[in-house]
């Protein structure tokens, strides 16, 4: 195996990986969440992080929040992925020795097995590469990783495990997710050289490309028809807004987690430099999208409406009509750009 | 520099290009081409490889059959790119020591310029990686690189010379073109090294994949939009077709040109092994585009159809209705998969 790049990463981030190395040496049972809405990121470090688990003959039990995504159904090979239940797991979690939470640093995110972990008594371990941290025993939270699952690679590697052709395919799931397909700004030399070696290690990349990129139902292409039809630019052009309302869900019986990428669709519109999105997830309840590329920062403009994120992807769920959310939200933005013109 | 991965190149690719260093180190004053309808690469080849010849001092011309698009011009910073005009540039063809074709092989891919060569008396060079060759001096044609501009990194590493960061950025525009954007077959390890590469020697990853993914008019959303509206299933599942009619087309005032990428944008549909693109380029002449995943082969069904291309990507100029054409070509494609049944 190649030697890792651990280009940019913080000093410590080789004893953290070997103060888990040490725990998991010491421990049999494991158990591994990620948060809600689970994504193929969380999802493939759980995958790969088991398969290796397992090769070191540890008990392993994954649950989460929800059921595996129809995409990423491919991960679980052993069907070892179970969606969280109080009355059958509590006891399982409650006697576990380790606890394991993947792409996430917060109970809080992690929906009802978060809940059911509030009073764990054994050692506790994140690995993320989100910024945050303070809640586990051991933290290997490293927000210049490209993904999660580059983290899970760096564990597996310093544990000696051989790396199987499924836990690369696993492992490259986080990388296509987390870079948008190696598109933002977490498509570093780093991240390429590790697909690279996932590649060469076996990894299916056409199999993975097509479940993260290509497993969209016709009605969604439907759905982001009627969304681009409602795009429109302002403060020329720097801003590009759409709209997806509950009357297009329900036309094409979709769910509001379908509209997952729109914003970032949008954004490809030239010159844009900011990218919003209005989803009514319900009566008078209006997701607010925003991406950024270039200077304009959205964490300000997503915290003044009451919600939270990063510089260049941020947002908000607001109360109130989709019209009345529209104008108080392009009123913020006009705020940061300067005085619309068209 | 790190030394160069050659992995699945011809064993004679370092001879092909040690014959064209001493070439360049012979001559003093270069022509340089590429294909008709240029794109990323074989502009990103001509940029970088103009940008190299100049370096070791020699006179370059770079002529086109046409302007630069909107999208690409940044690679050319020193306004070099020029349209082929007979009347112009005649004498200087005729006059120059050595045409170097770019990510193509043969003349009639060239356009305009190409009949200027027709009775060029110069030293003749072909960089591509098309299949193909057999018509210059030295040609260094290796379908196994990602792109074009791969072959001209090589060279230009060959050379000795200095890789500038605006090297880089044309070197990786060609890159992801013709990866399209790390998603298709051409991202091989080799090619997510070499993007590694290009980003550590300053390549502008944001900006060249904004070039490249993210500057597109707003009226090619609302003509992509109406493409999902007519996109269409069979044969369970596996084939999507849909339409860009000339009506769209005048209602958002866009060329046949600005459908690129649609046949591949529909290929997402899940479950999808075969996507037909009908674009109605003139009255009574339908452009047929096919693209594959999975083992279905389109070359024989575009050659069928008096076009040609590859097992993935193939196409065919059709002449009749849109309808006629449609029924034709569907019924073409059942041979292929069967009988539909949706």
């Amino acid at each position: 195996m190649e030697s890792s790049d651990l280009h940019g990463f913080s000093p410590d981030i080789l004893d953290r990986l070997d103060a888990l190395v040490e725990l998991i040496q010491k421990h049999q049972r494991f158990l591994l969440t990620t948060h809600r809405d689970p994504d193929g990121d969380g999802l493939g470090a759980e995958a790969a992080l088991a398969a290796g688990l397992q090769q070191l003959g540890k008990t392993v039990v994954v649950l989460n929040d929800e059921a595996t995504p129809a995409q990423y159904e491919f991960l679980d090979r052993e069907g070892l992925f179970r969606r969280y239940q109080p009355s059958r797991h509590r006891e399982l979690v409650a006697t576990n020795e380790v606890a394991v939470l993947l792409d996430a640093g917060r109970l809080e995110r992690m929906g009802s097995p978060g809940r059911g972990l509030a009073k764990f008594k054994g050692r506790t371990v994140v690995l993320d590469h989100h910024p945050g941290g303070g809640w586990a025993d051991i933290e290997v939270v490293e927000p210049e990783a490209c993904s999660t699952t580059e983290l899970v690679y760096l564990l597996l590697e310093r544990l000696g495990l051989e790396v199987t052709a499924s836990m690369a395919d696993a492992l490259l799931t986080g990388v296509l997710v987390d870079t948008d397909g190696f598109r933002n700004l977490n498509a570093t030399p780093r991240a390429h050289r590790l697909a690279a070696r996932l590649i060469e290690l076996g990894a299916d990349a056409q199999r993975v490309r097509e479940a993260v990129f290509a497993s969209w139902p016709l009605a969604r292409f439907r759905l982001q028809a009627d969304f681009s039809r409602s795009l429109h630019t302002g403060h020329r052009g720097r801003l590009v807004w759409g709209v997806v309302d509950r009357e297009s869900l329900k036309r094409w019986r979709q769910t509001p987690a379908a509209v997952e990428g729109f914003v970032e669709y949008s954004l490809a519109v030239r010159g844009t430099e900011l990218s919003v999105l209005f989803l009514e997830e319900a009566e008078g309840v209006v997701r607010v999208s925003f991406r950024s590329r270039g200077q304009v920062r959205v964490d300000g403009l997503a915290r003044a409406l009451g919600g939270g994120g990063h510089q260049k992807a941020a947002g908000a769920r607001v109360e109130g009509s989709l019209p009345a959310v529209r104008r108080r939200v392009l009123s913020e933005v006009a705020k940061l750009l300067g005085p619309t013109d068209s």
